[in-house]
């Protein structure tokens, strides 16, 4: 839309009175002091950069009068049980990825993402205006916390493999490290989901106790520098879409705050969502550039045989978690319907600019 | 990435020292009341909705002290005058659409989005992480204007059409209701643009006197019902793989701000550029579906001949524009060089998941 079109109804609300202030509190803020445990380590500092930079903005917003400390996995609460440190007070906000938590619920991971669920930019409409965030709100309740998106990588990349993978038949017995949720659909298809920290993953990849290694992007990837043990790059990441981090906070903390700080943390949680992403998109590339050049990465999109096996695979996890947790089942069914409905209009304007686009090259 | 590799050096930071507070301002912070003027009507409520958005988690933020009353297009300042409101200082800011203002410096077209130019994603990487927005401030300062991107429409449709378009020989003398630089691309594809305000558009297409043309898409162009007039509706809208809108600060305003309004602000701001896309994206659906059963529109692709000759076109048109304007050519450089990166990347991971995805109805 363009144009002139605008230049209507002129003049006609200029005389319209200022609003009134309502109850602007002349009372000072108060000073508070909060910490944040991360899941994530400093290593992976788009992720962790991601809360850096929610907490600083509250600081500036707040002429740092709202001080939100930040440490890193492990150095006040281990990196998996942020979400108990948060519902128990130890801290009174956290950074994670809630699909962590699958374990206690298999809800948790509708909050960050699931096997071809969401993309990046789908889940912030399925959040906003589907319905996603009353759900969570509702859901987390039992848990004490309030939550707030805050951060997403994107489509990732489906991993590391020592061998070509050919079609499904090759995911027999493997040897991959990977886990969560995603973990029970690789399971059924006869992936051997393995535990490892990040440390361990070169050396197990080099002398072949480990056949694969599933981490995140080409940024994140090129610096534990996997490409050296195991050469073959496959994409999509079909087990997340894109993996929505949020920020935990206790409800109880929560509810203290002047309204003021809410609406702070809030707009800096949405911000930094939008940020990490926009960071990834940034980074990513060039770091793929070099894998794939100097890296000598070969880079290969999973056959389509896997990806059915996997998405049909999905669908009896889901059924499964909806059987054993009826919160699953409700929040899993609006993000489906939502999902149909963001395919339908995705695959018009924007698919068909985006795919035009990926062909200029060739344009004489 | 998951899992328990995030327990790495337990504990290791628990002691650090709290931040002492750096500077906390004690004195209250001053009331406030701004006016924005938008370009935009009332009617075109996900747009002017953004700015509301804003504006209210403005006064939120600062309990009621800052307050920023928002105007439609023409209740104080003509829509398209937005720019120079803000710059004169007759209003402290505005929401627009920097691209309306091409005809004083072609620059301001890339702050919204140019045809073939980057989707509403990347738009947000190259801001805030290609030097987008450093080249604008630079821009900016000829005008007196701060800039925040704080909305985005997503890729629009390709627009309403009497008859059907099955090459680029039926655009020849197509009279068509489209302006800005786009119409200048589609000049040189034979099409003769027309300025049309959005009642005016709706009998001139059911006369003929009009044979086509582009508004948003369908949520916006479903209120206008132009599907019972010009029944084809292409996609994609080429000319703007995202209109991004932008918040105009009258510079001077600006800087009197506190630092803690100017946080706020510019929070805000982006958090609105996400939550417009959102909205839209939420919205579009339901009115596409409408639009194509009970509304009868026929969904079309513009034929790839179309697309060819537009995206040459468009390049004709950024040379012209170089050639006149080195702010033009400063800022396209490094909008295209960002580009190039990002269509590595995201026919990578992103592609290769939301091309799956698109294709999951087939599985059986």
């Amino acid at each position: 839309m363009k144009r002139r079109d605008f230049i209507a109804g002129a003049g006609a609300g200029a005389l319209a009175a200022m609003p009134t202030l309502s109850a602007a509190q002349t009372a000072a803020l108060p000073e508070i002091k909060w910490r944040m445990a991360s899941s994530f380590p400093k290593s992976l500092d788009t992720i962790y950069g991601a809360a850096e930079f929610m907490t600083k903005r509250v600081a500036a917003a707040t002429g740092g009068k709202f001080q939100i400390q930040l440490f890193a996995a492990g150095e006040i609460v281990p990196g998996l049980k942020v979400q108990d440190a948060v519902q128990d007070g130890t801290v009174q906000c956290g950074q994670t990825a809630p699909y962590y938590y699958w374990g206690k619920d298999p809800a948790f991971a509708l909050d960050t993402g699931i096997p071809f669920g969401l993309n990046a930019r789908q889940m912030v409409a399925w959040q906003l205006f589907g319905g996603g965030a009353e759900l969570f709100r509702e859901f987390y309740k039992a848990y004490n916390i309030h939550s707030i998106p805050s951060g997403n990588t994107g489509a990732q990349m489906g991993g590391w493999y020592r061998k070509e993978i050919k079609s499904v038949a090759d995911l027999k017995g493997l040897k991959m490290r990977m886990g969560g949720f995603a973990g029970e659909v690789m399971r059924k298809l006869g992936v051997v989901p393995q535990q490892l920290a990040a440390p361990d993953v070169y050396p197990a990849l080099e002398k072949g106790t480990l056949d694969a290694a599933e981490w995140v992007g080409p940024y994140d990837d090129e610096k534990l520098g996997f490409n050296k043990v195991a050469r073959f790059y496959y994409y999509p990441g079909w087990w997340e879409g894109g993996a929505q981090l949020c920020t935990y906070i206790n409800q109880k903390e929560w509810d203290k705050l002047p309204r003021e700080y809410q609406a702070i943390v809030e707009a800096a949680g949405w911000e930094a969502n939008q940020w990490m992403l926009a960071k990834y998109d940034a980074l990513n590339p060039p770091a793929l550039r070099r894998l794939v050049t100097t890296g000598k990465a070969q880079l290969k999109a999973f056959p389509r045989d896997v990806m059915v096996a996997a998405y049909k695979a999905s669908q009896e996890v889901y059924k499964e978690a909806a059987a054993k947790s009826p919160a699953f089942k409700r929040i899993h069914e609006s993000m489906q319907k939502f999902q149909t409905d963001q395919l339908l209009w995705f695959r018009v304007a924007e698919k068909g600019f985006d795919d035009f686009m990926h062909t200029v090259g060739q344009i004489k």
